[in-house]
């Protein structure tokens, strides 16, 4: 679980541990095949990605003093040519979608020559390094269905709200026929775009669909960091404390159950239901928001089949836990639940067994193999399934290849998840 | 016209003319109410924006010898603090969207406070200054149509493209009723997403359809540049010559009737058929794939009254140089057409008048402002409309009040068109 918490923070932002240390550009052993990356802004070259999965950026700075490169938690130091153009090339990095940006004499900015995704709490570059298995998120010619940009009014939070809604292609194909829905979250420092933009939902489910792999359902993708009702302030790390406003006259750091407050060596070890109630403060009210006015929204809106047999939420990591903690809240809402590197929901979880069997039909927890803590050992994610099927639970868990903390394994998990739906 | 290829060229890169010219930032009689401008990220507070719609840009850069904000035409010197943040305040500028960057020791890079746009042919900075009229382009709790991001087979291009459809709430509400279909190009150096994202295209249509101002309808927003069969290069500046190849033998400069080949002071004067074929040049097979593969595939996967008189074409600038061009070359394919800043149809243009009047509904062509060259004169949207109502033809012009080749004129013109249009 410190594995957990260590990954979100990372998640969150590029500089939440550390300051990342500054190493050499990579020089040696480099095979020079490098070609564009296909998440490169239109007619830009760079940066490039060659076979070993080295990633090259370049910019024109001509007045700089230092550029880096900084990725994967170290900033490569870029080298200078006579006409000012910066190049520099990292070390082979893990296949799949990674954020980064450039460094130039100290300012963090986005590369110029990448597109921009929501994630470490900023609009910024990412790169899509090639993966063997990438045809499961490539775009087809078979029916497509669409990812929308919809607003709707929150009771909740008394303002106008956005999020995005995946539609089958038999959606608009079929107009007399109703479909389940999959409530779908994303990361710490992420939003509301993640899932279609990085995660490549809308391919990843025409794809599914169209080779018979999926039952057709809806998606909606909210915002589960910014739900605040009027007058709430932001909640998070450096918002609020979990557990609301500390104690007129207790002094810092002594907060009841918290992860934070006990000194050193004396913190109560947090259970998964812990980390579950922290994602969903930090939520703020998300849970209240997806209950009270997403779902129903969702349904008086769309052609859905509105019980809890045809719902089911996932998330990944924070949204993970978010997951965690809204579906053991609201047992009878959702049928299937998804938790994607967001830790285990253990079976001493479970206050009332029998009535959860009852009640849940699939139950997939997944992690990336780089993720040690949960993809390995004791509280594995696959552990947790074994003990879970063991009370008579249809539980699943699923480990991402030679993935660590990042979308790749988010992908693949969706693409698992997606099979199990609705079946 | 020359206007408009300057304004074309101004559009499609911020360097296409010249380098801008760097001046001091602002600090005289500058009223300290800056806010955050409503374009940032989500909890960044710079850029921002007073009251005189002066734009005020900060970022962190200590080992920076030179950090600008490039916007306008003008790079303003920031100035450094002794923590290494540098600040700099522009010259007021007009109500509305703008494309900017940031200018660190030479490289431009996208501000990072900043929510990022594709304009200038790049993803870069944009930031909206407030205007006396922003209701009508504000989410409000209405009833909500979507803007859906969607895949689709070219059988000109051979491969998936990319656009964006709005539908109106009606669509989902309704499910038996037909809708008309606007189609809507974007500018030089800009996308399929521009309309959306810049333009605010879903926002302004909710909100006119709820205050029965328009009609509901769909609209189809593509990309107007990079339409290409296969193995065919890039159009554009710098792409392939206007015209086809030069011919073997024939020297450069000699092109028969392009507006670049003669020689300075013996060009032939460019009408504004010229105009409409450069653009529908520039697109490449954008005229193609409109008529041989959008239409079809809309007209197939949505509920759309399929005929001449329910169907629109518009965009702005190139997009209106191009829906001049495409609308004349189809005649009973739009019977609604409009223009935004990108010149006018002439009467002299017309080989058929009374056919014309009878195929054509509504001919609206538009411009900023300050525009002169297409606000004022003999070349005028104003003009231009009166000579086409002389021969009895539904023309009508506006003029955005002080705005220039920009998305203020362009949503504002959009406002305007889409209350004509299908009644």
């Amino acid at each position: 679980m410190k594995q957990l918490i260590l990954s979100l923070m990372a998640l969150a932002s590029f500089n939440a541990v550390a300051q990342n240390p500054t190493v050499p550009s990579v020089t040696e052993n480099v095979v020079e095949d490098f070609k564009s990356a296909s998440t490169n802004q239109e007619n830009k070259q760079y940066p490039m990605v060659n076979s070993q999965r080295m990633v090259r950026a370049q910019i024109t700075a001509p007045q700089a003093t230092f550029v880096g490169l900084d990725i994967a938690g170290k900033i490569y130091a870029m080298t200078k040519d006579e006409n000012g153009v910066w190049t520099g090339t990292s070390a082979p990095q893990d296949e799949g979608f990674h954020y980064y940006q450039l460094n130039i004499d100290g300012a963090s900015v986005p590369d110029p020559g990448s597109k921009y995704y929501y994630g470490a709490s900023r609009w910024g570059s990412g790169i899509d390094v090639p993966a063997a298995d990438e045809d499961f998120y490539t775009v087809k010619n078979v029916p497509q269905g669409s990812v929308n940009e919809v607003y709707y009014w929150s009771s909740v939070t008394e303002s106008m709200r956005h999020g995005y809604i995946y539609l089958p292609a038999e959606y608009y194909a079929n107009p007399d026929k109703k479909f389940p829905v999959l409530y779908l979250q994303h990361g710490m420092g992420e939003n509301e775009t993640g899932w279609s933009a990085q995660g490549k939902t809308g391919i990843i489910m025409d794809n599914l669909i169209a080779e018979g792999k999926s039952v057709p359902f809806i998606i909606f993708m909210d915002n589960g960091l910014n739900a605040r009702r009027p007058g709430e302030q932001p909640m998070g790390f450096g918002g609020p404390r979990p557990g609301g406003p500390r104690p007129e006259g207790a002094p810092r750091g002594q907060r009841p159950g918290g992860p934070q407050g006990a000194p050193q060596g004396q913190r109560p070890r947090m259970s998964g239901a812990d980390f579950a109630r922290m994602a969903r403060r930090m939520g703020g009210a998300f849970e209240e928001v997806l209950i009270k006015d997403i779902i129903p929204m969702v349904e008086n809106n769309y052609r859905v089949i509105a019980d809890s047999e045809h719902r089911a939420m996932a998330g990944l990591s924070m949204g993970g836990m978010q997951t965690h903690g809204i579906t053991l809240n609201n047992p009878t809402t959702f049928a299937y639940v998804g938790i994607f590197s967001g830790g285990t929901i253990g079976a001493d979880e479970l206050t009332d067994v029998p009535e959860f069997k009852k009640t849940n039909k699939v139950l997939f927890m997944s992690a990336g193999g780089k993720e040690t803590g949960m993809a390995e050992g004791e509280n594995s994610v696959n552990k947790a399934a074994e003990d879970m099927k063991a009370i008579g639970i249809n539980a699943h868990s699923y480990i991402s290849p030679e993935t660590a903390h990042e979308w790749q394994t988010w992908r693949r998990s969706l693409y698992q998840f997606a099979q199990l739906l609705f079946k």
